[in-house]
C-alpha cells in the first residue's frame, strides 16, 4: 500500500495522517525513514506520562479517565497503549476492541495501540517514534500506557517525562511491585481499586519500601495516591500530580536531564539496530547456520562461532 | 578478588566451585571467558524447565516443591531464580533471604539468585551462561524461574526445553495472561493457589483462549494443572507433566529443533553484546556526547548522528 506522506497534514493534526504516519512505523515501510526525518524537528511540545504497572491493574480504564480530565482543561491528547500481540489470536486487535467500548472518543483524543508482532526489542524504538509523530501533529499530552511489568515496558514508560506506577490491593506486599523493577522508574503511584480490601495496608507497604530511598530536601519524593478508575475517582489528583511533577522538573532543571537521557539512549538504540541489519546478511546467516551443527555437537563453542562471525567485520 | 577456576571441581559438583563460576559470569571478572570456553564441551546432559508468570503467582513456592519432588526420585536440582535488582533495598539479596526460610536445602538442590542490577538484556545471556555450569557440574534438571512478565523474562523462560507458566485465579480473565506474552511460551500452565474463589473460571477461560490455537493431531497441546503450591498440591502432577512433555520432545525430535533454534538465538545475542561492547569506545561516545545539544536543539535528527556513528566503522 503506497500513500504520499505530508508534513502539513500532520503539523495541521490530521487524524488519517497521524494514523497512516504511525501503521507506516509500526511496519517499517518505505515511507518511514522520510516520516521520521521531517517529523522530528516538530517535536518537543508534547509532555510524555508513562502509565504503567501489572496486567489487571486497571491502567487503561485510568487512562481513559485521565483522558477525559485533560479533555475537560481543552488539552488535546494522544494515548499509546504498548499491547504484546498474541500471533494466534491477535492481542492488540482486541485490545482495541475492548477499548472501544470502554472510552468516549472525541476528536481532541487519538488512540493509538502499539502492537509487539514477536519482537518487542524494536517495540521500544518504535513507540517512542510513534509518539514523536503525535507530538508534531499537535497533541499537548502523550499518556503511554503499556500493558506488562518486564524490562521492555518499563523502557517505554521511563521514556517519559513523568512516570505513573498503577497498583492494586491484590499486587501483594509492595515486594512484588519492587521485585517487578517498578519502584525506581515510578515518580509517584497509584493505588487502583482503592475502595478493595487491603488499600491502606498496601498503601502504607508502598510507602515503608518507599522510606528506603535516599533523599534529602530537594529530591522530588513520589507519593501514592487512591483511585477508583472505573468511578473516576480520584483521577483528578493523578492529573494535579502530573502538573505538579511537572514544575518541579522544569524549576530545577530535571526535565532538560531526562529528555537529553533519553535522546542518549535513543541514538544508541538506533545505531545498534541499524549494525544488527547491516551486520545479518546472507553470509553470515549462512555461516551462522552451517556452525550451528558444530555447536550442538560441542565441537566449537558459542562463543568461538561469534568470535569467528565478528572477525569478518 | 582473584581465584583459580578449576573445571575438574566443577565437573564433580563442588558446590563452592559452581558459586563462585556464576559468579564470575555474572559480574564479568577475569575468569568469566575460561569459565565459559572450559564449561561448554561438557554440557547438554541437564533438562532445562522455565517457570514464570506475573509476580504473586507463586512461582517460587512451586519451584520449591518441584526440587523437593525432583530429589524424592533422587534427581539433582539446579534453581536459577531471576530476579531484578532494587538498586536501593537490594531485590536479590531480599529474595535469597526470603527463599531461605521457605526451602529445604540438600546437597542435592543448588540454588542461585540472578540478579539484574539494571541490565537485563544482558540478564537473559548470563543466566543461559550459569545454567551451562550448573549442566556441566552435574544437576539433571535445572529449573529457570523467572519473576516478572516481561519480554526479557520470557526469553529466559523460553530458552528452556519445558516451559510452565504459573497463573492464579486473581490473575484476571486469561486476556491478561495473554495480552503478557505468556500463551506462546507455555508448554502447559499451572492455575496456582486453585483452593481460592474463581478457580474454575479461570481454568475454563485459560483454555478456551488455547482453544484458538491452531493445532492437528501430533501437535503438543498445552493442558491446565491446578495446584495449591503453599500446601504441595498437584505438584507431583507438575513434575509427571514435565516428564510427559519431554518425551513428547524427544520423540518428535521437537528437542533437537528447540535446542538448535535456543543456541542460534544465543550465538546472536552474543555477537550483538560483543558489537556493542566494541562500537562504544571513547572517542564515539564522546561524539555522541558532543552530537546531544544539536539533537536536543532539533538542529539534527537522532538518525543523521545515528548514522554518522555508524560510518565510523
Amino acid at each position: 500500500m503506497s500513500y504520499t506522506f505530508s508534513i502539513e497534514d500532520l503539523l495541521r493534526g490530521d487524524r488519517r495522517t497521524m494514523a497512516r504516519a504511525i501503521s507506516s512505523i509500526e511496519n517499517g515501510d518505505g515511507n518511514a525513514d522520510a516520516i521520521l526525518s521531517s517529523v522530528y524537528r516538530h517535536t518537543g511540545n508534547a509532555y510524555r506520562v508513562g502509565i504503567t504497572g501489572p496486567p489487571g491493574a486497571g491502567k487503561s480504564t485510568l487512562t481513559n479517565k485521565l483522558a477525559r480530565w485533560y479533555r475537560k482543561r481543552n488539552v488535546r491528547v494522544g494515548i499509546l497503549a504498548v499491547d504484546p500481540t498474541s500471533p494466534f489470536t491477535g492481542g492488540a486487535l482486541l485490545g482495541d476492541r475492548i477499548r472501544m467500548t470502554d472510552v468516549e472518543l472525541d476528536d481532541g483524543v487519538f488512540i493509538r495501540s502499539m502492537a509487539s508482532r514477536g519482537s518487542l526489542g524494536g517495540l521500544s524504538k518504535k513507540t517512542r517514534e510513534a509518539a514523536d509523530v503525535l507530538d508534531a501533529s499537535g497533541v499537548d499530552v502523550i499518556l503511554l500506557e503499556t500493558v506488562g511489568v518486564g524490562q521492555s515496558e518499563l523502557d517505554i514508560a521511563g521514556a517519559a517525562d513523568s512516570t505513573i506506577v498503577v497498583l492494586v490491593p491484590e499486587s501483594g506486599d509492595g515486594i512484588q511491585a519492587m521485585k517487578a523493577g517498578l519502584m525506581e522508574i515510578a515518580d509517584f503511584f497509584v493505588l487502583n481499586k482503592a475502595d478493595r480490601p487491603g488499600a491502606e495496608q498496601a498503601v502504607m507497604s508502598i510507602k515503608m519500601i518507599l522510606g528506603f530511598r535516599p533523599h534529602d530536601e530537594t529530591t522530588w519524593l513520589p507519593d501514592v495516591l487512591k483511585t477508583v478508575g472505573s468511578e473516576g475517582k480520584g483521577v483528578q489528583e493523578v492529573g494535579e500530580m502530573i502538573l505538579k511533577h511537572r514544575s518541579h522538573l522544569e524549576q530545577n532543571g530535571g526535565l532538560r536531564v531526562r529528555r537529553r537521557q533519553r535522546m542518549k539512549s535513543r541514538i544508541e538504540e538506533i545505531v545498534q539496530d541499524q549494525m544488527k541489519v547491516e551486520f545479518w546478511n546472507a553470509g553470515r546467516l549462512q555461516k551462522l547456520s552451517d556452525d550451528l551443527d558444530s555447536v550442538i555437537a560441542l565441537q566449537k563453542t558459542p562463543y568461538q562461532v561469534a568470535k569467528e562471525l565478528i572477525n569478518t567485520l
